[in-house]
């Protein structure tokens, strides 16, 4: 039995990259889950884990702990075919990596998480509305890309295409509808196909 | 002379960043600004290097392009004492980089745009009071985390001290006060220190 352990929220896309990359790769995992909805993240005890107060967290077991999603999936990943060892290829799939949480995740999961964890009077409208133009922003920017290629980088899946598919497949529970998207769409069914490939909440 | 371009806007400190990282390692480049604020950015000639619309943007002058000031930081430092050849430090210094463009620069280096670059009437004052808050936060938990250490990851100065040092050194012009994070402040001081270090708007 491995020692790592994911402190995780089955619906987080975050959490989802690290558990379907680990599960790709056959590493065994302890699951924990911390409801971030009810505030789980942000107690004392857990805060001394991960002083950002955030999941996915990566517990070594032996005092080395590591957060941020995209870090997880390059750590967990380093020396597989998910991760290029080519340089130029690895600096595409860093590239995409940043695009997810810079232009991607504030954008395209943070509506996704309002529409679905906030009481509908307590959602800023304007807000909301904002964050989804800028996701179809960063959805386009995917579909131009992905319309002469097959996956984000190097024509294979790697990490790049498992941190965007995992909040670009839920998109529609933010409002976000993907059908103007068509390469984005094809892509989407291409990653779901790759051998052992596991749903957002599986749960082993 | 070196056949690299960087589109970049001065006081961007996600320019700075591969600004500072190539003139430490000695590495030549063109500088060819874009003013984001006049849209220079969003130009069908800048999006037909960059669909995403935003500098830096690195040109290798062979076809090749770059985006994500932290892709290109990894990109330009590979294999240089920057970046840890080490397994776990270098999950660590991408746990930072990741840490930066999520949980700091949002809400450290868009107060600071608002506050320098958009007309007083237009900034949301609400918005603005939410980003100083979790730029306050984001604060401090570098200020925790170097509270204990010289550098981010293993003691010395890494790309991830670079990514956070360019939006920090200027928090104060975000209407962020540097004063309650002393730990940080001294960590400033020292990155100043490193050799070859120049200043946001040095252009060589």
């Amino acid at each position: 039995m491995s020692s790592w352990t994911l402190y995780d929220y089955l619906p987080s896309g975050n959490g989802y990259k690290c558990r379907l990359a680990m599960h790709q790769l056959g590493k065994p995992f302890r699951l924990v889950q911390k409801d971030i909805v009810a505030g789980m993240t942000r107690t004392p005890e857990f805060l001394a884990l991960n002083a950002n107060g955030r999941i996915p967290l990566l517990d070594l077991g032996d005092g080395r702990r590591l957060a941020e999603s995209n870090a997880i999936l390059l750590f967990v990943a380093e020396g597989s075919p998910l991760v290029p060892a080519d340089p130029w290829e690895r600096a595409q799939v860093y590239q995409w990596l940043f695009f997810e949480q810079y232009s991607h995740e504030p954008n395209v999961a943070t509506p996704r998480f309002w529409l679905q964890h906030v009481p509908e009077e307590k959602i800023d409208r304007v807000q909301l509305a904002k964050k989804q133009d800028l996701g179809r922003a960063a959805l386009g920017v995917m579909d131009r890309h992905l319309s002469t290629r097959t996956f984000f980088v190097g024509e294979r899946y790697t990490v790049a295409d498992i941190a965007l598919y995992a909040y670009t497949h839920v998109a529609d529970e933010g409002g976000l509808d993907l059908a103007p998207f068509p390469a984005v769409l094809r892509w989407l069914a291409r990653v779901k196909e790759q051998p052992r490939h596991v749903t957002i909440t599986y749960l082993g």
